[in-house]
């Protein structure tokens, strides 16, 4: 690997290093004894460009440049961390690639057309990609399809989110996913059993539906039940998440994970040993 | 009071006593030490009139009548318990201030203008009505007000119910009652406040709003949530019935407590001594 | 097998048929449409025995007899249901092996001897048994296995239960099956790790241990939680009972599963294709 | 007001600035809009005193001093904020009237004598004094006491509590204070009716008993259940507090509360407006 001592930690690039996630990535990864941080990455024409990643972030200075020519960055790392846009997701994975980089990548909102790019991409270096990082949210999501899948249609399922009053829209991505591992494990699309926004006079439930509720409020974090639920009994599988750093520390951990892992695509399971 | 003895507890006539709350209500007064049951009001031409209760309920006489005279069953009587339909209510009402006894309601649906017979009845004998029974659930609607009224907006109102899969309703009749208790705390009225079935692109929540969701699984006798909540924490106040005779004790409580009041209309808060 | 014609439904025994759970076992098996009892067995010398069993319990006749002869019985049937004591059933497993009849265990307090027997029996026919035949509480055993070997140390795990204020012991007998499973998802003995009965000054949770705590109030059916909990997230695994009709239900699930299997001993995790 | 210009924010002191609470303290502050910080306190001999706050912090200077005299810090202040030690607090609070300025002690462990000393100087000025500076917890103590009055020992009183993996004792302060809340309520000693530990074979639960469980995990900042178990309902009075600085943010508001307010001693509840 390139520009690895024997000995030392894993280095580790942050991309878009100078947004709020971007910077919960780079205490992160101080903060740990596994990993070293060799780089931040900002757009060219970025005001961090150039400085000291630490003066940049408004601290003391930690010898790591901020730089915008992303090649020469993860060349001297083993992992790069990106939490960005789709555009400069697609262009990281090809030179992650070429640096025989782990690419891990938290961007959202990805077309197909950049999957096929990714994909490409991860016959050559490993790639960790999940929508959400949360170790406990992915295993929420294989425990939702298993149980979905052992459980008949007796059971309704029912799934209700939690989130802060500046949300925009319900139910919430991680509500969705979760919808879908249920569906999957049903062997049904989420799409022909829905049930959303109930209200007013809405009959009674309809068997083999999936249930969505969204309450918001605070500052909540973000907490997901899925339950499902039969005459006499219920069983209930839920997650709180606290700090929003959990999704930073979900991309260390992939980050390590996929050190001596082959090319190729992988998701959180991979990385919990679930698969 | 009519036909009462020195020493006799309180004797109780149900109406509507062939129904599924009426049997209830029989089940529990005849398991009760406070009162005794002296007779069940069935319509005219009810296969249950002139037989005895016991065994029209399927199992041993218990020496009490089922009769279509309700006047002649009130008047042996210091309670009448009536869980019916609007327009039976508004009579027995009538008759049971006529015979002074107690008249318990837990009939729902009323109109203003029945709503106005049973205030005219209220004159001559005590009348406690409620659209819940529960002593809980009472409780749960005094102390939303309260804490709508002690805190302010900056804590958001989050209402949530869980009911059983064939509820044909939502939000639960329970669930906007708190709504009411809420609003008034808060002084506005819930009609412009109320945030309900949430889903897609909603914004960001609305300051001040009062949000509702409402979940439907196996058979879940009725949960409900009442949630403030405001940065760095929330208070919840919660009420979980698990069955479904609870709503009949409650009433059976207001029977009892109502044998030494003055005439007028009271609800669950005056039973509990909470108003 | 035994007195079945083709077409029939499968026949079912429930031993120690005038107990509490007997007479649950009994109502949920008419009540089913894909079973039929053919016999009730009570031990020698009860009142109940030579009687119809429906007349037995105080209703009407159901054509079907309390028999003392459990061989007799058994031969007319394809399943014994049988929640009573450890004596009685090592008994009867060799009686329903005799008669080829599946033998539904939910029977506590087994010992190792008992065991043994039973092990025997199950050479020559099916045995399902289970401390807990709930459905929900056998897969959420399960869950916890996975769970527990999937999460590191860094999760702390604990065990909640909430039963009503008549129960003598704590933690729940379930609630210690769950930490059983905890405990072998992570490899490690549950008693070097269990911390029961936390008052005072405890100092810090020890890593690794895994901690129960005891509800007790009204008329709790039973409620049962698993969480793992680490920084800024925590996976909760619950499970609420709210009618004890389920345990019986899960037993007739049970035998009508055992109906095509091969000899051998079972558990509620092979009822729900889970192991 | 000493130092107050008409039209000026008032002014606040912070003692003990150095420590976690004091340096949260300042940040709640300076991000108010409604508080001015004039001036932090530490002892003589400390490094951070006589240098900017800002500065001492680790950040840009504040123009804002950390002094070793009290009198002449809480001189210019119309409030000071308290969470030092009892010998600390005790000193302060006699210049805090000297200097009419509002008292905030969060301090907690105070001896009876420590608080026959503050007593005295709430008659020249007002002090504001509390356990738990949380406003949702002060409420929820408030809540406590008049359902438990308003509810009879057929209601079971279970309380729950949950912290972090790191917390020592157990039940936590606040789960006692809300016990003593409920016995206050009830007309009981806590002590005669608490029941703690629970484990093994405990018989049933005792009549009337408040009950404590602890749970410890993760990074739980504090969540406390209050529950009333009765047969057929219950109901859950709940905090979750997930975020440290609202204590800080309960005593800014008591700062602010108490500007206009007559010399005495004062708590939570009177800040809310619920005494």
């Amino acid at each position: 690997m390139s520009g690895q001592t024997v000995g030392d930690l894993p280095g580790v690039v942050v991309t878009g290093v100078s947004g709020r996630m971007g910077q919960m990535l780079v205490r992160e990864i101080l903060a740990s004894d596994r990993l070293r941080l060799v780089a931040g990455v900002e757009r060219t024409g970025h005001g961090w460009v150039g400085r000291d990643l630490g003066a940049a972030m408004g601290g003391a200075d930690l010898g790591v440049p901020v730089m915008d020519d992303a090649l020469e960055a993860f060349a001297k790392a083993q992992a790069v961390i990106d939490f960005t846009t789709p555009e400069a997701t697609v262009g990281f994975a090809e030179l992650a690639a070429q640096a025989r980089a782990v690419h891990v990548i938290g961007t959202t909102g990805l077309s197909e057309a950049d999957l096929a790019k990714i994909k490409a991409a991860a016959r050559h270096a490993v790639v960790v990609r999940a929508g959400n990082m949360s170790l406990g949210v992915n295993l929420l999501t294989l425990l939702t399809k298993k149980v979905a899948a052992a459980l008949d249609e007796d059971w309704d399922i029912e799934i209700v989110e939690a989130h802060h009053n500046q949300k925009v829209d319900a139910p919430s991505g991680t509500a969705l996913m979760l919808g879908e591992a249920a569906a999957e494990g049903r062997g049904v699309a989420l799409a022909d059993v829905s049930d959303r926004g109930r209200d007013g006079m809405t009959g009674a439930r309809k068997r083999g539906d999936i249930g969505f509720a969204a309450l918001r409020g605070g500052d909540i974090v973000g907490e997901h039940d899925v339950m499902f639920a039969t005459a006499g009994e219920r069983l209930i599988l839920r997650h709180v998440a606290s700090d929003r750093s959990l999704f930073a520390r979900g991309a260390l951990r992939a980050a390590l994970w996929g050190q001596d892992k082959a090319p190729g695509e992988y998701d959180m399971l991979d990385v919990l040993g679930l698969n």
